[in-house]
């Protein structure tokens, strides 16, 4: 009996390998900082608990394939607000952003097409992919540029006659990079002239710092056809265990194929929507809060990381992640000596090596994706634990 | 831009192709009594609910990609009841038995592979191959034999050298058959001599009628590491929109492998698997009571189904469904003319065309699905309303 080839060659997650090193530090009594993951700890709105806790149904039924009706409203009326005009049947609900991902890769690509993307990339980008047996062809983007993208013909460069669409998260994760209006059309102009269609991750639409101007996928003309929106309200209203995401796109043929992967699995949990009905009437002031919280965290990670010798790091303008290249010369080296070899007075950091971010082999080798998900004061002890670790590794190495 | 073959030729739900017509029905003030989804009306238990109310963390987390630790011992424990003994990492929760079984073809199965299943089966098994680009081959089964396999050559007869596994419902969604112990074992011995996985579906195992024997493939010796069981809430706890699943396989590496698809999706939904814990804890009783309801609703079923002349249908003794043969040329003709055409006394019935459960072309246009989930009384009614309706139809024809 064999295994199929495309699960023995998926990678495993490459933020979640070094998860035993952290157990281990933990049952030696260490402190550890958890900036490897994305699990955000701002509260969820009680709105969602409340919604939940009041559903009196006496049989948990099957919800719609496409989604609840109310759901999919209250998502219409969420992008209403930024302008963007869905029908109903141009919105479905998914089993997190995850299922929206797969099930736009599945309806794009066959077997042995490529969609391009910029690395590094959210590390699931490629498992999705490599499970339907779709490539993904990289877009390499560098720290010194703060990952903005490369020119035009670079991007062209990458393309074949195999390459269904381009596939990118905006803003960044794990970059934190929050394109400009002229990177977002020029992408929409290579996905006209070559015939693609644009999977835009928007999952972090509103954590944009700075006053920065967002340009979303689904405000650019032209190219409406093209443009898959996939969201979540994981990240958007901290509640990641919830799993619900969505598909939007104006292209109604597509999204009646979509429908069908839909029907295949029959719905979304139930609860789950009744829950997230609500959270998409949280009132603005929710996301001003938070976004005042994040910017603050953002300014504690990158003003320390600046003071760091031979850190480069532009400041991350959206999201909530950072990708630091580092004075080492293997960066997941460095992370396991931090979980098992290192402390201060107790504590030690743990981040993700951002190797596992890219797909051309050998790049992001010295870097980390750090993820600033952690109150004021444990950030800031967390990123002196860092930079002190730093320091001493550096000097052990000379 | 061109959507994928692997999408476009994907088949739309045949169940759910004809809610258009039971719509309309219902919008001129027929009462339409479904008899064609698997939506029991059975009572959720309550522990459920409650698990969900008594959640009272602030922030909704991501949970383990493998699953709740809780929830993983609660269906070790089920699974102990039944002589079945996993360990921790054999386990795997999932959204539903869709993605249970989803992810087993994934792992098994590469483009171009081939999984050999009996038709008629789950139709849904279609579109999860297809989306991955696997190739279900059909062993026929007929509704003279009550749905039984046919001789172990027949079945070795479908067999190719790109075949890698065999996967079954028992008891059997869309018939209701039960495989007898010498079917499980034929089965078995396939699968060894074959060198095949055996996707085993076991979401209807406490719904097996008239004393009879049960035989799961997590009791059959000498294929252990062959066996992938996909067990789900929906059925056995009238759960059907909390959408969780599981992967059981004594296969380590197996599930190993399959871990890593849960990664890729990150999580299965924190307050589902809250509430399934509680489930999994409900006494046996409950079994027996919704046990002794649906062989009652069987049996008014299959009374009026053998008073009807010309229909062809051995005693369904398992799940909550039958097909059966009906005495006309084209099924979903019928179907479509009960919706539209006929009422007796302002009431129809809604049947799924047993057509889109076949893959051989052109079997099963003369039979129809019956889910049985409604109470006696509509379900007397309703049957009495498809007797009259089918009597009509084909003098009509005549």
């Amino acid at each position: 009996m064999k295994f199929s080839r495309r699960i023995t060659t998926m990678q495993a997650s490459p933020i979640r390998k070094l998860v035993p090193y952290a157990t281990k530090a933990k049952s030696e009594g260490k402190k550890v900082y958890h900036l490897n993951i994305g699990q955000p700890d701002i509260k969820t709105p009680q709105s969602f608990f409340d919604a939940v806790k009041n559903f009196n149904e006496e049989v948990l039924e099957y919800s719609f394939s496409q989604g609840m009706p109310e759901l999919i409203d209250a998502i219409r009326d969420y992008y209403k607000n930024y302008n963007m005009d869905f029908d109903k049947d141009e919105i479905l609900i998914t089993n997190g952003g995850s299922e929206a991902l797969m099930f736009a890769i599945i309806a794009i690509a066959d077997a042995g097409d490529e969609i391009i993307a910029p690395e590094p990339f959210y590390t699931n980008y490629n498992g999705f992919a490599s499970a339907v047996d779709v490539n993904i062809l990289p877009i390499t983007t560098k720290a010194e540029d703060g990952f903005h993208l490369p020119s035009k013909s670079e991007i062209e460069n990458v393309i074949t006659p195999r390459t269904r669409g381009i596939m990118l998260s905006n803003p960044g994760n794990p970059t934190g990079v929050v394109y400009t209006k002229e990177e977002i059309e020029m992408v929409a102009s290579i996905a006209k002239e070559h015939n693609l269609f644009i999977i835009a991750d928007e999952v972090y639409r509103e954590f944009v710092y700075d006053g920065l101007e967002y340009t979303s996928f689904g405000n650019v003309k032209d190219v409406e056809d093209r443009v898959i929106i996939v969201d979540s309200v994981s990240k958007r209203y901290s509640a990641c265990g919830a799993r619900i995401g969505s598909i939007a796109s104006k292209n109604k043929e597509l999204m009646n194929q979509i429908l069908k992967l839909c029907q295949g699995r029959l719905c979304v949990p139930t609860l789950e929507q009744v829950g997230a009905v609500e959270l998409y009437k949280t009132d603005e002031s929710y996301f001003e809060e938070v976004n005042q919280e994040y910017k603050k965290r953002r300014d504690i990670v990158y003003k320390k990381l600046s003071e760091i010798d031979g850190v480069v790091c532009k400041e991350p303008k959206g999201a909530f992640y950072v990708v630091a290249k580092l004075p080492v010369e293997n960066a997941e080296d460095f992370v396991i000596w931090m979980l098992r070899d290192f402390d201060l007075n107790g504590e030690t950091v743990m981040m993700a090596p951002a190797e596992g971010f890219y797909s051309t082999p050998g790049l992001g080798k010295d870097e980390v994706r750090l993820a600033y998900i952690l109150n004021e004061d444990d950030l800031t002890k967390a990123m002196e634990v860092l930079k002190k670790g730093l320091e001493t590794y550096i000097n052990l190495n000379k």
